[in-house]
């Protein structure tokens, strides 16, 4: 039997798009048809020398590099699978040549450089005030000429001067400078006519000196890096004022999607680690660059940089070694605030720097959760709140001003794309809204950018999800309705799998109708259930006669989703949907939070000993918990008492 | 005039020995002839190349280099003046050819690795108790393993085990770790059963983790940068015990005999000071690497080194620039304690171990003199104690435990052989100890190591001009006395200068008398008159009715000295023997003190503000002083009641 074309799937990474192999056009025509537009100079005629991918896969069944290739990617760089995204295409004899059986699958890494439509990096969100209060301080201060009578070397010079402006450091004994840039002092004063710019971090330590007055120029930066997306925000640490932000994909997903991959990936080899570091380094290094090159500073007078990221990324980035988070019990190497100079990390501020990271809760649940608790203030609610950070993983959060608990589950990947048939990350040309007409089973939507839909993305799946129930397309355990699957809007793949049509073939860009399958709505009910269950077991854990009486949505997803629909489908429980908050990347307005004042660094370490963190996987009654929630939204209906269009929908 | 042999001078450094031509041997066999026995295996025939040496002037009047020298000594080298002792000679036609007034003049640095004989460097000296309170402590510890109910990150763990083992350290909130090795405790844990040993610096932070328990090896390393010696002083940080000694010649030599050449050479060129910092740093682990070898322990295992040393030494060690130290007014970098790890200064100890450098006083009056005070205490003492170290520099140090001033006076480098027309260091061959018969002038003499002498060292100097002056054959102006200059034991140089012969040729291992010229006596009056006006001049300023009751001598000089003869000279005031201490190299005793103690580095920086600097040469009374202090003792004899021998020594 011959490999069939429509079998032959071809991944693009990291947009999680995937598509099935048509004809044998190029893969810049296979991206130009999908309308991604990517980047290139001579239109796809190989000479630019733009369109550089990264073949992960599938590098045997393509033709073999041309001579166009050859002119402008190296030996090296060819070796590990780099093409001309138009000069390279599928050769299917070779396919049939070499494949007999298994039809075989690509996966094609797009670069950061290559992609010219920005991602919905979500980098906004509520902004709880918080006072500011800077652990950089930059001082201007006009040295004393020495002199035969007061013969004081340079450095107390110095300070005699930094202590007549600042009297309260006097008492500080262990003010001390860093000793790399002790020796510029005499040139920068003999100069300069003894006129000096100090910097001083958390009133102890010098960290830079540059000539003259240069108290303006005073930045730091707070980074947020996710598993799959980092996002950088230079403020202005005279004013605490924002300068710029910029975002861009995390690449180390060339090296993996997910968290698992790549601490399989370390594991396999001592030089992955430092890989994936300098991969995420590098990212940093070029949003550093974006944004003092928008903001118009010297990145060098960037003084400290404030970090969240889950337990893998903290370290990775750190250059810690994360593999025994991998392994039960799942321990990290260490978990309290750090303060690291940046010239230790490599990072390009200035190079005493200093790189603050927020301390991790436990294995899977890391700085960026301990982000959200600070900017959402949790801690210091009266209400019951229960707050979800919805990324490429999952955090919980139950809380308020007299208890604390947190716990994660692995399951918001499904919610960005993967594993769903059709669905991909937020980006250009993605479904992120659907209405369908219960009467005729209509659809109606929307997509990001109002491009031609490409695929769906989380929050269309939301509201696909909930549709579908309302319209009994789908039960409550969530099989098509067998009543209604002779509908024009279903078709039969195979001769067996049932797909309800989201839409249809002449509106796509692609080559095909956009499906939802039943596998795709089980990833929902996974998804759906260990949010819901997590939340329920942790409830239990606090063992008290409790009530959530708040819920946040944090991360991207929990950004853009319809909240009602969330709740509809059982991701959160039945409340009020007013007292639903959406609160955007909690996680990053954590780390700016840290960044403007220094002493809710303090707050976070001492947040460890107030928080609970629940294994939520292991506690006994998850089995049965987790069950009962893939239902939608529920097995016991009495949870979702405002539900009642639930007494219509067929459970079966 | 054809330039006679006799004029043309070789000078044998760093033991400041000089020669003059005599025939052609090769500078294998002069210095044979001048039994200072050199490193050779082969015996001078040219094969083993290990008798290299450093012409530093006078290379064009030398033998080209032979084939046997291009063996053994690369192009770059040979350039740089760099022979092998047996190979090269003084070629006298050439200089009969190129010169025809001015006699040449040979500089010949012979290197540490060359000379066999070991130098008298002192490295012992009177060791005032001190309480033993090491800044470095090492902790064993058994961390418990994780589970899932304890799920606690690897460094936390060590933590707990710590906090249990020292319950005081968990107060403070401070407790660090390096960032560089926290990468390897999951490693250290897993593969050694938990148990680790961690090095603790100040109660603050944890330099060091190594598996098991390796509490017994706890190191430190006490360091005496000077001039031309350096001492290293290894020592026990679990009991305070001193394990081994080591030393040397300060290799910065090659560069410069005293401070002004080598701040001279530093202004030349900005790659000197890295030169001359490359230099001292690895005599450091040269001598780091004989006592650990000796005391067979690893060099690692040395966690924290303290250096004392002049102020120029000091900045030279650190790289820090010392050129404004040579410049008025005379500005060092910083003057105050500095901690610095190990790494970021080359030294070969543990990575993460800290340096502590002792405070300066000033310009030039350095970390030494802290030493100084340190280990005599005279901050304690009752009576006025006047302390003075004689080395390349000598510091005057007045104080009791209500007072303390500090002066410094550029006067050691005669009594170290310089500027002294036969003089040389204490080495192996010099006279140390001198006695003339006034009834016959016949000299009795001792050698160090009773070699045949060649040359005087500093003892012998002072020994020798007290017993001229007891003899008559000088005057209390320095002079030779002329009533007696008929005497067989003179003779006229050139028809003119006289000089007196102190040992006969035949009885030297030279060609020739070692004799002490009237230049000799004006040198030996300059360095004495330095010491006592200077300390006069301290007295002066210290303004009240105050009398010295006791004196220290420090330093190697101090130390080999006959104590009645520099009183007998003037070189120190008139106070009965008993109270004139020869208390060695206390500025090495102190840098082992600031080991030993962590406590008196507190000291030290408290000392800065008690301590009055004087600066000498700029009182308006010192030309007068330093005149009337040039006649032995003194132009007032009434400052010398007890040297009653005196009223028999004519004046002029």
């Amino acid at each position: 039997m011959e490999i069939e074309s429509k079998n032959i799937i071809i991944d693009f990474e990291p947009i999680s798009r995937r598509v099935f192999f048509s004809n044998d056009n190029s893969f810049y025509e296979i991206l130009s048809e999908l309308n991604i537009p990517i980047r290139s100079i001579c239109g796809g005629l190989g000479t630019c020398g733009k369109c550089k991918i990264l073949v992960q896969s599938g590098n045997k069944y393509l033709n073999p590099p041309t001579s166009a290739e050859k002119k402008v990617i190296n030996e090296t760089e060819l070796e590990n699978g780099w093409r001309l995204a138009c000069e390279t295409k599928i050769n299917k004899n070779q396919i049939l040549q070499l494949e007999k059986i298994k039809p075989p699958q690509f996966r094609i890494f797009l670069p950061n450089e290559l992609l010219l439509e920005d991602f919905n990096i979500l980098t906004t969100g509520l902004n709880k005030r918080v006072k500011f209060q800077s652990a950089i301080q930059k001082i201007y201060v006009e040295g004393k000429k020495p002199s035969l009578k007061e013969p004081d070397p340079d450095f107390e010079r110095i300070l005699t001067a930094l202590f007549s402006a600042i009297p309260s450091l006097e008492m500080n004994k262990q003010l001390s400078i860093d000793f790399n840039i002790l020796n510029s002092i005499p040139n920068i004063l003999r100069e300069n006519d003894h006129k000096i710019t100090l910097t001083l971090w958390d009133n102890a330590n010098i960290i830079a000196c540059e000539p003259g007055n240069t108290t303006e120029e005073n930045f730091g930066i707070a980074f947020d890096i996710g598993t799959t997306t980092i996002v950088g925000y230079l403020i202005n640490l005279n004013n605490g004022k924002i300068y710029s932000v910029d975002s861009k994909l995390n690449s180390q997903t060339a090296f993996g999607e997910d968290l698992i991959t790549r601490l399989t990936f370390i594991n396999e080899n001592k030089e992955n680690l430092q890989k994936l570091n300098a991969a995420v380094i590098n990212d940093l290094n070029d949003i550093i660059l974006n944004t003092t090159s928008k903001a118009n500073i010297n990145p060098y007078q960037i003084y400290e940089a404030t970090v969240v990221g889950n337990s893998v990324m903290h370290h990775i980035f750190l250059g810690l070694n994360p593999v025994n988070i991998g392994l039960s019990p799942f321990i990290p190497v260490i978990r309290r605030n750090l303060n690291v100079k940046a010239r230790n990390l490599n990072l390009n501020i200035s190079k005493n720097g200093n790189v603050y990271t927020a301390p991790l809760i436990a294995g899977f649940v890391g700085a960026d959760t301990i982000g959200v608790i600070l900017s959402s203030q949790i801690e210091k609610e009266k209400e019951l709140t229960l707050a979800i950070d919805i990324g490429t993983n999952g955090e919980i959060i139950i809380g308020n001003r007299k208890i604390l608990a947190v716990g994660s589950c692995a399951a918001g990947s499904a919610l960005e794309g993967a594993h769903i048939k059709d669905g991909m990350r937020a980006a250009a040309g993605s479904i992120d809204t659907i209405n369908i007409n219960p009467k005729n089973l209509e659809v109606s939507y929307t997509t990001i950018k109002n491009k031609k839909p490409i695929g769906i993305c989380g929050s269309g799946l939301v509201d696909v999800t909930a549709e579908m129930l309302k319209s009994k397309i789908i039960t409550r355990s969530g099989n098509f309705n067998q009543d209604i699957i002779d509908h024009e809007r279903f078709i039969k793949k195979d001769n067996k799998k049932i797909e309800f049509i989201l839409v249809k073939n002449e509106q796509t860009s692609l080559n095909k109708d956009i499906t939802i399958s039943q596998g795709d709505i089980r990833q929902i009910q996974l998804a759906k259930a260990a949010f819901y269950s997590g939340s329920r077991i942790i409830m239990k854990h606090l063992g008290k006669n409790l009530k959530i009486e708040q819920v946040y949505l944090a991360g991207a997803f929990g950004n853009y989703i319809n909240a009602h629909n969330a709740k509809f489908i059982g991701m959160i429980p039945d409340i009020s949907d007013n007292k639903i908050f959406q609160i955007g990347n909690a996680a990053g307005i954590g780390a700016q939070h840290c960044l403007l004042n220094k002493s809710i660094r303090n707050k976070a370490q001492l947040l460890l000993s107030k928080i609970q963190y629940v294994e939520i996987a292991v506690e006994k009654e998850f089995q049965k918990e987790y069950a009962e929630a893939m239902y939608f939204p529920h097995l016991n209906l009495d949870f979702f008492p405002s539900l009642t269009e639930y007494d219509d929908i067929p459970k079966r």
